[in-house]
């Protein structure tokens, strides 16, 4: 069998973009031939680096409001269940994202990750406190509180702070982003159709 | 015969992503049976409002690194020419602009924008002293230094900063932007075909 290329899928949980990638990258990387890898991350250190101590949807207020009207537009056309805001936005990730990076590979990360997204996005239900990230892991049939204990572990902690070093060291400034094996970076849930025709080796008139 | 709906293209002369709209959303709105509106205008006096002195492009190096090559593979995807890059970016657009929103009503609007945009983006050349734009002008038959001075007359100058009020009342806060007549706003040039399709009645699951 021919080797399959794979496609690196940065996401951040509070990123309302990641989560309409998160929910159709599976089917349309099956179509392109492509294998994914799901590379959960932090998005704040990285904001911060930029001057940013919030989303830059709260900070443009302008922005902020045509974003949460695209999202509602952009899930209807998908097809993906109406959007319910969550109460705070952006929602604090870090339970989440730690026990992402410990599922890193396990089964249960791209269900758990796409659980996460629906609770947020599609529920309007917070997922920044640890009990709601341990309830999310519950109904996948997993012990949530000793997934979270072992999560909250130094060397865990490690292992999503050297995710995050390698994000920034590989050029990425938002979520979702799309890293190719030769090292093409794609940003956006609009970059996604892109992202999986140039790892598939669809690539218009451009060389590397 | 039906009335045809009607999507207004709001552009900045300085914008790349305004510049891969301009070169194809005419063909794309016949074939949607929209009209459109060419909407020149500047964007500086609103990133200024955001606090912002210069693109984000360049006030985020990341990120404008990566725009650079989305352009790139964007343009290359869309089938326009290769892109150059100007010597300066953002170039100073105002008198481009001002001439643009002089020649508002006029059937030379389009080409005139259409070919501003060529010169910086695919020639790569400066369009922001005076006798560059003049010289545009002349290339399509006008009279490019009697239009420069009427463009900078007191008259035209107010119509400009009325331009710029009317889209920061209209919500917009980058370029392009697409408005339909029942004031939905779309961002970017990847909003280009939802906003068609809005203008011409395809909502999938959504109202107003």
């Amino acid at each position: 069998m021919a080797r399959r290329p794979t496609l690196e899928f940065w996401y951040e949980f509070a990123s309302t973009y990641s989560y309409l990638s998160a929910m159709r990258i599976e089917a349309k990387a099956e179509a392109a031939g492509v294998c994914l890898r799901w590379r959960p991350f932090l998005l704040g250190p990285i904001f911060a680096a930029q001057g940013w101590n919030n989303s830059p949807f709260n900070l443009y207020p302008t922005k902020g409001r045509n974003m949460w009207r695209d999202l509602e537009r952009e899930a209807a056309r998908l097809s993906l269940p109406q959007v319910t805001r969550p109460a705070a936005f952006p929602q604090n990730s870090l339970a989440a994202t730690r026990a992402a990076i410990y599922g890193s590979d396990q089964d249960w990360l791209v269900p758990f990750s796409k659980a996460v997204f629906e609770t947020e996005f599609a529920k309007g239900q917070s997922i920044a406190e640890p009990p709601a990230v341990a309830a999310i892991l519950d109904r996948l049939g997993l012990d949530g509180t000793a997934i979270l204990k072992a999560a909250a572990s130094e060397a865990n902690k490690g292992r999503l702070k050297v995710a995050g070093e390698e994000a920034r060291s590989r050029g990425i400034f938002g979520a979702p982003s799309f890293l190719t094996e030769d090292g093409e970076l794609f940003w956006g849930n609009d970059r996604l159709e892109q992202a999986l025709a140039w790892a598939s080796g669809d690539r218009p008139g451009l060389m590397r």
